[in-house]
């Protein structure tokens, strides 16, 4: 049976997910849209809460809906439903709730590894879910978000991500106090910003145990932070600045080697 | 005088070359939206022709507004109208339409620099931008973007260059050609890509004439392109793969070293 109310509670609550963080924490669900996601979340081992599909992709992604089946109950929605739910412009038609992962465990393991990357009031969405797929890809351990970064669960976050939210260790915190406890355990800890101090990067290697962190996108990284931290730039010419994911990308790279 | 109805023919025009690359490329003109990006244009040297600002945005930004009546017509439209013109949801309230350079002049400038960045098929607005802005920051002596790229003068590729697409030297051209010309030249060409004959990036350095091909998002660098070119690979794990303009930002480094 196919579902065509904008009063179904399923694509209420569905619809809300999409959009408000609200609804997210106090619900402890994500949401996200898309055949390769919702397969990527699968396989990352997230627990799924159910699927929507609209008649259109039921028809045309049979296998993925086999496999989501497996795991959670799919319903069936209208074209014209989906659309109505759906923050895309041409959504593919599949969507995915499930349950976020209490990423504040994660702590311990991210100190584990040799590499952080920490994120100071990142606020673009696009911008983070970049973050956490190059931090992934180049073999860093783990992502420290501060009070006041972007959502890592949005579906905006999931989606630049690629799945890599579902994959690396990462946990919210308050940003002093995480430095404070990455330098304890015997990292070096650079705050990517340009002073008299900051070292060039390039100019020097990077300690085995080290961490970098990304400032706010408009303000860099906070006064308080930066006190805590060692200095390190990227030399730039022409442009003004870099883009923060096109700077972490780089400082991912040069900690990595 | 405001300007109120959405018949007028510069609301219509202008409404136009935000959206359509048909528009663009027929009237030579570009269009831009907000207070930097239309100063950056302005300081690039870019010949100006028309500006619309809202009422609010007239009383709120009267030096930016200063600026650039001392250089094209400056129309004022109301809120509600420049809402229905802008690609924007809270847009500033500034617009600038402006000439298109001719780009293709370029060639020569590019192949007398260093350091090349070409780009086969780059279909993102975003990533586009992103990559012109990182290529101008790392000292890039230009980019060369092949037929099927991005349009570098949409509203959403100027933005996300925060400016650079103004005044970095770029061409467009025929892909296998280009790097036909650019090796004559002298430059050690490298297409980003996995294959058996791939170089790992940071196990050699970069001669003083070198190239850079980045490739589409989803198929990578051509097969015709890729037979021209030396092979480098980022290595990688967990993700499946780097987004294009992080790969980017990571090769431009390397190369500008």
């Amino acid at each position: 049976m196919k579902i065509t109310s904008r009063k179904n509670q399923l694509v209420v609550q569905s619809r809300g997910l999409l959009r408000e963080k609200r609804l997210r924490d106090e619900e402890g669900l994500f949401a996200v849209e898309g055949v390769k996601l919702c397969l990527e979340a699968l396989s990352a081992g997230i627990t799924p809460k159910w699927a929507l599909v609209s008649e259109t992709a039921a028809e045309k992604f049979v296998e993925a809906v086999r496999e989501i089946e497996q795991s959670c109950a799919v319903t069936v929605v209208s074209d014209d439903l989906y659309d109505y739910l759906s923050e895309q412009k041409t959504p593919q038609g599949i969507f995915l709730a499930g349950q976020i992962l209490d990423k504040s465990v994660n702590l311990d393991r991210i100190l584990s590894s040799g590499k952080i990357l920490l994120l100071d009031c990142v606020q673009d969405s696009g911008n983070l879910g970049a973050m956490l797929r190059t931090a992934e890809a180049l073999g860093i351990g783990g992502v420290i978000l501060g009070d006041g970064c972007a959502d890592v669960w949005s579906p905006k976050t999931l989606r630049a991500s690629m799945g890599s939210a579902f994959r690396l260790p990462a946990c919210a915190v308050d940003m002093a106090g995480a430095v404070k406890t990455v330098k304890e355990k015997g990292f070096a800890v650079y705050a990517a910003m340009l002073d008299d101090t900051a070292q060039r990067l390039g100019s020097f290697a990077f300690p085995e145990k080290s961490a970098v962190v990304i400032g706010n996108e408009g303000h860099g990284v906070s006064a308080e932070v930066a006190g805590l931290c060692q200095k390190v730039y990227i030399p730039i010419q022409g442009a003004e600045s870099l883009n923060a994911a096109a700077a972490a990308a780089i400082l991912c790279w040069e900690m990595s080697k």
